[in-house]
């Protein structure tokens, strides 16, 4: 290992802790930190430790907030009767992010895994439950990932659910918009068959 | 743009500004933080703090430090015949990685550009010559990038420092170790066979 003051071989460490990013990577983000303006450094470092102390999940939805309740769940003008319920505070996002859906959401913080040894009591489901019993509610989107962990969380929800007299669905599968028939697997191809639509 | 709350919104904002990280990168790195341990991340803010508040440029060589003469100058095990002049200090670190050059460094911190309007008064090159005054010094390694603003800052130091008598010399142009001569392009091959060696 080539000598490295303290304060830089100490932060190419931190950078190297990121998801994605090696030894060589963080060495050149470290460089480039140093010739960064003092502002940008002190924001990032704020930024850091806000994103850490300032952030907390919902205690009605889950979702990542910086207020309890969150937004989206005090927003008086969004459809109290659907909530859609999603594995990550990111898949929230990627749904706003196409500005058609109205209604709320609930966080579940992963998937139901027999497999890892994770059973409903370790994801967010009883407030889920606690949210139902708001008569308002007519249906529940399950939007959990098409991975076999995200199917079986989707028919025990659905499972659990359905007795309530709440109309449950799912998001639907099929052909990616864009791709090729040539190149989509098999389980893909054959569920885009089966849910295929006259036009 | 979706919703997302301000701590994380600025946290992303930080990250997108460092080198090679895009919008996407970001906000991954950004959900990432939020689930580091707080250690972690405290760590982090205080890491990019001190790396922008303790680091330094040596006052005799130029290079990055935390401490002022640096580490290598303040060495007196290290050979002080000899001073090695590169570019950047990223370069210092290379070349202390071999572990095989044991004498000084000098760091210019860029290359004379005609083209870009870099004089020689706007790199580090008024502290080299001083330095020179020392009489120990006997060699002069010139290890500036092989570009041609590497080759013109080498050829403007050796045409200044030759006059003084002291040995002026460049690193070997040729093959890199492990390539294919099919694929190496015409200077480096027309340089590999001028400075061929004997075996």
């Amino acid at each position: 290992m080539a000598y490295y003051p303290e304060p830089i071989a100490k932060l190419i460490e931190s950078y190297a802790k990121l998801p994605g990013i090696g030894q060589k990577t963080a060495t050149r983000l470290a460089f480039y930190t140093i010739g960064m303006s003092d502002d940008d450094v002190n924001a990032f470092a704020a930024n850091l430790l806000s994103a850490k102390r300032d952030l907390h999940f919902c205690s009605i939805c889950g979702n990542l907030t910086d207020a309890d309740p969150c937004n989206i769940c005090t927003d008086d003008t969004r459809d109290r009767t659907t909530i859609f319920v999603v594995e990550e505070s990111k898949d929230v996002l990627a749904m706003e992010r196409i500005r058609e859906y109205t209604g709320l959401y609930h966080v579940l913080h992963g998937t139901i895994s027999p497999m890892n040894g994770v059973s409903p009591d370790d994801i967010n489901v009883k407030t889920l439950i606690t949210r139902l019993m708001d008569s308002e509610v007519a249906e529940i989107i399950i939007a959990t990932n098409a991975t076999s962990d995200g199917e079986a969380t989707a028919m025990y929800l659905a499972r659990m659910i359905k007795p309530a007299g709440i109309k449950v669905t799912r998001l639907a599968r099929g052909l990616a918009v864009g791709s090729d028939i040539e190149y989509a697997d098999e389980v893909t191809l054959s569920k885009a068959v089966e849910n295929r639509q006259e036009i």
